[in-house]
């Protein structure tokens, strides 16, 4: 049970918008000060701009800034829509090949459906703006 | 965020084994009737073995029966036990590598554990028999 990395790195780009927002950080940027890479990057700031997260300025001063406020921008909504399969196991899946004989009475769906509600309920609760409430020691530790 | 199919499986046969206390099923019958490649059953069959939630009888009239009480057995107990990797993100791991640099002072990372407990929680509560409390709708189609 893992996220995948796209939604690792999608939230450590609103992170990184989120603790400049007076400054337009360029992909490469963000890459050299988590580490990862920029081609990766490149993939995940598109999407993240087409989910209407984030906007790249253009121009000589250009690069990115945040296009939603942190206050609202939730965790549960970005790993919602980054991360490509919250089924947890096959029959969740609407045509799911080849079925489970005991899908229709099957009690563990219901509560596997429980458990992932209880998991994302905790992330929908809390803002992109909670998560950089500590700011300083953040900003800190990425200058380093 | 997945499952492992080994997780799955495992899940699948201790109700199997829970719908028919009284019989020794084989791995080929539970494999048969969940359609699923008896391969792969075997290797989940020995790992139940080893975890102590099922035994093996040997014989003419062998096969496999539960070693636990149904009433006690958990399914969080069984996933923590079955899923290789319950690390939502690298960064959970002890000794991740590379690193995330903000990792000291994430509250996401903070976030994402108090996630994945709220998952467990909810399995943590619900034992095999509840899970087979309806048991004549599940042999009837396991039989089909």
């Amino acid at each position: 049970m893992r996220l995948t990395s796209y939604t690792d790195f999608s939230l450590r780009v609103l992170i990184y918008l989120a603790l400049n927002p007076d400054r337009r950080p360029t992909i490469a940027e963000i890459a050299d000060r988590y580490a990862i890479s920029r081609t990766h990057l490149m993939k995940v700031v598109h999407q993240l701009g087409v989910a209407g997260y984030i906007e790249t300025v253009r121009g000589k001063n250009g690069g990115l800034k945040l296009a939603r406020d942190i206050e609202t921008l939730t965790v549960g909504e970005v790993v919602r829509r980054t991360e490509p399969d919250l089924h947890l196991v096959s029959c969740f899946e609407v045509a799911a090949a080849p079925g489970c004989v005991i899908a229709p009475a099957c009690r563990l769906k219901g509560k596997l459906h429980e458990a992932r509600a209880a998991f994302l309920r905790v992330l929908d609760d809390c803002t992109l703006a909670e998560v950089v409430g500590n700011r300083d020691a953040l900003s800190t530790l990425l200058a380093s």
